[in-house]
């Protein structure tokens, strides 16, 4: 037994369905059949529309801007990095400056995208893409967080300290790190 | 204004209903009241309370084990590390190995787990713990997948090369491959 397209070796979506629905998430059922004829249901959050960015900023010094955001999955506070998503009809260079201004307090005269990286795959539609941005200036604009955010500086050459502390556990942020380190490693000056 | 449990700067939980449940998924708000006074309602999946892991595998001539899988979210394959949940009563040591001997064939000697890595904790209780196995001997195990996983190897020492294809763009991979890299460069031998 082969896939009903040629070639083609996903598995054939049999049906699709929405099963969940919340203000922000969708959760929709697909009915599969893999191309060695096994049918399962499959669930997941599919892609939102919106492309989002987080994003790593590198000052003069040679270090980064952290952020320290209340996340709602722990009832905690953690260290991250600036991230969101992009507004309609902007770029994800023009969103990566935007969050940098309203999380960070800087703008960046330079932005550069390193990588789209999946979330959740099995799971999720998710994608955020990493940003580096560099030469930076102080600016601030408001944004919708409810509160302001303690913005905590570390060495990028120091980052694998970083990657020890319990406070910094989001996958995210050091796989951003990591590509962002590599980037600027291959580019001197 | 302060916050009502002096000391705990967390947000105030008033309020915590689930809003959509799906088989494998739930979504809850969380109305929450900042320190600074400032009222919000949060959603979030919470945890499900299945610990799970991801499992570098490396064997004795230095290439880790890579699988390849269909990634619902994308309905695409893609790229990336063994990994599953714990079954109840199951150590996370034993989840690695097992989830090893399901999805790649070999089973390790050694486990030692490195961090526990967040998903997207701004929105998600979800943690998977990055487990290191090295000592490996083939075994298989049955899994739950509808077909076999194809497996491929990679050298660790060029695993910069791995980040910049694009099947491979599972942020936890990435960070569970460099932290893999750091506590093995960290002890010779």
């Amino acid at each position: 037994m082969s896939g009903d397209d040629e070639g083609d070796p996903r598995p054939r979506i049999l049906a699709r369905r929405e099963v969940a629905r919340s203000r922000l998430f969708r959760i929709e059922e697909l009915d599969l059949r893999f191309s060695n004829g096994v049918e399962r249901t499959y669930e997941r959050l599919p892609a939102t529309g919106h492309r989002a960015v987080m994003v790593v900023a590198l000052d003069d010094a040679g270090e980064i801007l952290l952020i320290r955001e209340y996340m709602a999955g722990f009832h905690a506070y953690q260290l991250t990095l600036p991230k969101g998503a992009a507004d309609p009809g902007e770029s994800l260079e023009e969103a990566a400056n935007r969050e940098l201004k309203e999380e960070a307090g800087y703008g960046a005269r330079r932005i550069e995208l390193l990588k789209e990286l999946s979330v959740a795959p099995g799971h999720m539609g998710f994608t955020q893409t990493v940003a580096l941005a560099t030469d930076l200036y102080p600016e601030r604009l408001p944004g919708d967080e409810p509160e302001p955010l303690d913005v905590e500086r570390w060495p990028l050459a120091r980052i694998d300290a970083l990657f020890q502390r319990e406070d910094f556990s989001e996958a995210r942020a050091i796989a951003a790190l990591h590509l962002a380190r590599m980037r600027l490693e291959s580019t001197p000056g």
